[in-house]
């Protein structure tokens, strides 16, 4: 039912992120897993590594990592059905998991692990804005630590991630380039943009700074009510850039600890 | 993959729960909401209020209450995959959804309280046996306030809950009744029951002691590697009557503050 | 099209069965088949014997036996469409399916009688309450004659049925205990019980009296009008043991005979 | 499994009939019904008066007639599996409930009976062949009676029913042509045909002799393993002429009677 | 949207094909292809040869052959949804590519040609009647094309095909029988009748008169809105006889010259 | 099967496009339509207007424009199965017919255009590279036309449309920024780009250089096989960009003549 929402933005600018949540571990079962908070927006990401692979890879001794999407049906205002039916999930999730499917297999130096499937859900428990970005940036995380559970159990010599991923989203709202937007934004948008990015090679962090290795996974930019010129394109990519830059400082931080193990990881 | 399990019912008798807690208002966005956990198994169950009613049901004047159930892919010991594909959910949660429907309409006096669809979304967290008998103890939380909520905005005058509602698992292990079944008993128990129990009259609560009102609501005893006599029943309903005592009194505490409203209430 | 019903109950009591028939072998293809008759209720099941078992049990060297039901669209009064959608069998009928597969997978000693897949096809002519307590009823006799087929071909030395199965329904109507219930009883039942209980060990039944020996497989009790009280369980489980006997004695009957055998199978 | 199969043809000649059964009213609960037997094919048609028609229809003040086809799974000698997946009916299926519907709709007189639905499902009992053209032989008989039903209970002043249709098939067996083939004719036929005629007009019936008005609604000839030349076109159009003389004469016997009403149309 | 048609027929008598062309090659990728248009019909027809065969014939040694059909969106006058659904092909179009697998199959002497599959892809880029007659008359041209290729490659000694087959569909129009049916006559047609013929075997054609050795492999004569009587159908035969010969002409001269190949044939 | 594949890129530098043809009106019944040829890459476009619009939109006085996309099975160089089964098309193709609208979606001055539904079927016939490019410039073309008819009908006092879109494909294969990638470049292309831009707005157009009002609608750019700088997506934009305004200008040349109209709409 309709209902007053609350303010959006309240108290940053158009250039800051809100409040970024990476909670490692949250989930109990799961090899690798970051329950990850972009301000209201809750994403339970958990990285599954399941024995085999697709019969299109079997027999190569490569692996395989793919993503899947969902969101509970009260994670929204308003109650969203369940994408149930015979249709399979619809046009907006499939784009929304091979997206994040895509960039997360950017983290990993090939798939010469042997022949395991990491599965990463990404389920969204709250959404107000940038969920497949809070996505990415959380399923960091998860397989990041999925891969270390096979390395340490002695299945895995080296992990094959060789760099972090994180993502973002920006707009043009009321014409102004605004960074990380909320749902309130996101729905008045003009222009809406995506962007994922790499971090250096985690063998190189040593000695660089990070900046100077980032680079483009991905850049999804839509005019869905207006058009955009090569300025606006610019001052995006740039605040972008920068709210990565925020992510990346996040992801490193919590990555420095041991990884947590749950109850069934003992 | 495949790992070691916790050590089951540490520290618990035969006749004991495992630690309840009702988690109130736990869903930001629903008009009724509550985390519920029977030990390590947790269900989020969100009450979402529609203007409307299913067709078969339109220009009558009454509403309707229906349930959903689900497990997010690693809410199990190893992943399980989303019921997406074309058959629709499988039959056991099917069945579970039913169930916990049928439940959670026992708390009601009636459908009149006009054209509006009252969803409960049951999703589980973590499932370490009796998600089912969980999620209808949440529910019943949830649908309490999903109800007072719009009695508070004035849409209807009284709200249509009557009884409280709660349930619970017991089944025979080793030859031994035992009370709200983890999964590594769930799995080797050769009788299996779930009991589904309403409250006394809310209207009568003030001056009545609450056992001498309980009654059934459903019973559902199966013996799928086993079969059993009368005798065993008696224990096994027991049981459930002392479980079901223990979660109506949690119920009873919880519900007795007044509601949370989440941001998107205010 | 709407139509005057016939009167229920004619002439027996709240405690008496409707005329039951058992038609070993009318369907002349399978490998065992009843045609079951409770009152107007009538249920074609057919067992089929196929080599060769589901994916997760292949190579283990055991068998394994499962249950299909089906309405003919015009065994009810008015007429009900195919469950022919894209969402495969609907909540009710899964149920039922699920129902019958356990209780006939009770009469097993196992499944130890080697990779066969016993599946049996419980197809209702006509549904006047019941379908589901008269189809376990007609598929023991079925199952029964399928394994006897296998062991007439000398295809196995011994059939692992071990009891017989039998179902009846039992209700409070108007706030009277009934025995198997009409479907003009059914819709207006406060308490609706299904029980399905199992006989003593074949091996063990000559010496021994029926009575003694029987046991409960599956008890499904369900309050959805109205809840119930220990003392109306306790009446209504007496109902259904009393008229499981009656379907017990009669299964006896009709399997002292041996088997009839269709044109396919001489 | 495999298993010996009954001799066929037993006893008749190349140019002769199996035994045929018509058993009208068969169906308790169905406003038109009949039980069609050719040899061991049983066939049970069921025509169901709808209120209401299709959206396409809706406001036209015409009717539809409709016609849904199926087997029992173990209709046939082993089992086939029901077709309750995603993707409907199968193509076989299909193109048969298509040629039933076509071939009931030739009865008619036009749709002006008001906007009524008839349905006519034809369930295959047991299937040795020929059982789409025993289906719409009984078909037949089934809407001549649903019709009169609606005619009896004074909601249509008179039967849009014009003409009896009857069907059967033909096919060229180790050279031969033969009439009506059984199974394992039809699984070794080079040629075969299906043809449905429609009789004379009822209204010109009196005076008329039947063969003189005889007229071709429908006729499938399809050279699966091997082509065919006019003269055995001829041959066989001559068969299927002399078959359906037959089939008709017996629907003008069991039409001359009343039509028997089950329990539920009192 | 409705809008004004094109006068039909023009110029051509009730027993004239309409301009025939036969563009072999037309499918730059496709082993073997043809554009058939019958007048303002266009079917693009593409036949694919696979290595492998279905599950029921793999290991065999034997190949197989089947077809589909489908119509692009704006085919027809006014457009037709994809019918991409849950449900599959819709019933029309799973008789049409069945009746075209049939019809293509019997050009072929047997299956011996090793484990290929033959796909025939018949997709309508504009639909003006007749498509299925077009659709296997252009079909025969793309699959001779297609074993051709694998002979010229050597991987098969010589190709399976053994005759041609052409189709064309008849019909009553206004009480008068034609030849190659227009969209406007078609739906106006009494009496609708698709014909296969096959040619004279290959081998014989030689020294043979074509005429004398073209048999039937397919009749289908519909009476939907009419019913027909003998000399009716043996007009409509006689008028497909001289359609199908013309068109069997115009194969035999578009075959005569050297297959064409595309670029990605080089 | 597998084959040579032509050399690709022949004699063509890596800024330049592939011929690009524009056949306005091919498809003979839709109110606008365009062939669009980008090298062997071939497209049809055909926009079909619809009275009505989608639920949602009903009774708003508002139009709709959407778009579907789909490959004949043989557009590939080895087949690839039709999108029929019940899981809708696959995520692929989802994406691409969203993009397409999205894009269409921009040419327009709003929907104020009365509750029509526009329909943009995209076919593609061959599929060398950039077939989601080519249809989005084809689609703009039949979109156009489709409006005009309308407006010529009367039905529409002023066209909807505002600016033309134009699409292409840009990538880094080798390490070589490239315009207009083959289906050879894409699949080695490390990142690949694509760019749709729109036109300054057409009654601007007169007294304006062209260049001057590009904008960007969507610019998507994907590191699949490896991850890209600034300066490479700078470079990247340029090509697009000149390889746009080379498409403009012949959206421009020829919509300049007058709209073609096929048979069915004289």
């Amino acid at each position: 039912m309709a209902r007053a929402e609350a303010a959006p933005r309240t108290g940053r600018g158009s250039g800051d992120m809100r409040p970024v949540v990476l909670d490692r571990g949250a989930v109990g079962y799961a090899e690798g897993s970051c329950l990850v908070a972009f301000g209201s927006t809750r994403v339970l990401c958990a990285a599954s590594i399941e024995e085999g692979v697709p019969g299109w890879r079997r027999g190569s001794g490569q692996g395989w990592l793919t993503a899947e999407y969902a969101m509970l049906p009260r994670a929204t205002l308003t109650r969203t059905a369940r994408e149930r039916g015979a249709g399979g999930p619809g046009g907006r999730t499939q784009e929304i998991q091979r997206l994040i499917g895509r960039s997360v297999r950017a983290m990993l130096d090939g798939f010469s692990f042997g022949e395991y499937t990491v599965r990463v859900d990404c389920d969204v428990l709250q959404a107000d804005g940038g969920t497949r970005t809070a996505a990415i940036t959380g399923a960091c995380v998860a397989v990041t630590d999925a891969f270390g559970w096979l390395v340490e159990r002695g299945q895995l010599a080296r992990s094959p991630v060789r760099r972090r991923v994180a993502a973002v989203s920006v707009g043009i709202v009321d014409g102004e380039p605004r960074l990380d937007l909320e749902y309130t934004e996101d729905v008045r948008a003009g222009v809406d943009m995506n962007v994922v990015m790499a971090s250096a090679d985690l063998d190189a962090e040593q000695g660089a700074a990070r900046t100077g290795g980032a680079r483009f996974v991905e850049v999804q930019g839509t005019g869905e009510h207006s058009t955009f010129d090569r300025a606006q394109l610019d001052a995006l990519l740039a605040l972008a850039v920068s709210g990565i830059e925020r992510l990346d400082a996040e992801q490193r931080r919590v990555l420095a600890a041991p990884a947590p193990r749950g109850a069934g990881h003992q």
